[in-house]
């Protein structure tokens, strides 16, 4: 699933990038059409995965887990949306996209994108093993902090000039007048979010006690 | 799950058609990360239907019909990935690509396009009502019949100049260089074709008795 929603964001008509975590997009290394198919292909396979018996022998664990990916893919269209309408004047210089003041609601939103995700991923974890509610409830307020320090550690890399882990060209966000979190934090406010945020998840696993691995 | 997919095969990148049931396409009437958007939401709102309670009371009921949408889909893919593989040159003439020879191989895959879904749409029906395995073998044999009717139809309409309901451009597929069901059996063959499924159609029905409704 989130294969799929990078595959289809890379796209010309979406953020048209050349290139992901160092290789070509699919539909710089293929074509666009091949680059539509793959992503529709592997958010099929995804539910598909999710709804086979070998996933779990339970049907009712099973289908919990399609209705929990499908709010994963509605926080994605919704930080797309609020993405575009928040964007910064493309004329802005880089300096000034680096800098901000703080907007409450896209630091929701942001959190929204890679969150979702992270958040997905840990509570089906939660779903598959039948955990107890508030085992559940942690694992997803773990996966949620974890989300949100990744998403602010990648702004970070990005604005610093650091390609983070090669995954997308330095600088990019920022020249194409997308908002980011350093931009509207600063750069020592991003920090001390990513800190806390840090220090939350780890504390969100405290109901594992001595079974926690980190 | 249907207009998820006509919104996307609609793209540029895709078959680049402005007009679908006679209004503008998605990415004509707004734009083309929309429609990728539009499309990619559709798909997932599709498979949070089939899981949702309301669906049915049964979780293994709906997680079947994840499953069985799930083969839906990649009847799509191997549907486009064999359409272009045996499109005609595109500087033939209409009147070529509206003749020729017939080609099982592509009579199967034509099928797999509608008849896939048409079957889905009759096999969830049976699912839904729990019905006997034979009785949903009967649904499943009804909407594969109906659904390769239906595109024999579309086609002939096609390439008698009549454009089918408005759904598509009249002969925009000949005029691409795509192979058509009528260029491989003819007009008179593949209105042969057609009365044959349709009357395949009506027998598949004979399990449910007094019981059908045509």
């Amino acid at each position: 699933m989130h294969c799929y929603s990078l595959v289809h964001d890379d796209l010309p008509a979406m953020d048209n990038d050349a290139l992901r975590r160092g290789q070509p997009t699919v539909h710089k290394a293929f074509d666009e059409a091949t680059a539509i198919l793959a992503g529709d292909g592997l958010l099929t396979f995804a539910f598909d995965i999710l709804a086979r018996p070998e996933t779990h022998p339970s049907a009712a664990v099973r289908v919990e887990l399609v209705l929990r990916a499908r709010a994963r893919g509605r926080a994605r269209r919704a930080w797309r949306a609020a993405r575009c309408s928040i964007s910064r004047p493309k004329d802005a210089s880089t300096a000034d996209r680096c800098s901000g003041s703080v907007k409450p609601r896209f630091m929701t939103l942001q959190a929204m994108k890679t969150g979702a995700l992270l958040s997905f991923g840990c509570r089906s974890g939660g779903i598959l093993g039948e955990a107890p509610a508030e085992k559940r409830a942690a694992l997803e307020r773990y996966g949620s902090a974890v989300g949100r320090a990744f998403q602010i550690a990648d702004d970070l890399a990005r604005c610093g000039g650091r390609s983070g882990a090669g995954r997308q060209q330095t600088g990019k966000d920022a020249g194409a007048g997308k908002a980011t979190i350093v931009g509207i934090l600063g750069t020592e406010g991003a920090k001390a979010r990513l800190r806390t945020l840090v220090a939350e998840a780890a504390s969100a696993l405290a109901p594992f006690g001595s079974a926690r691995l980190f």
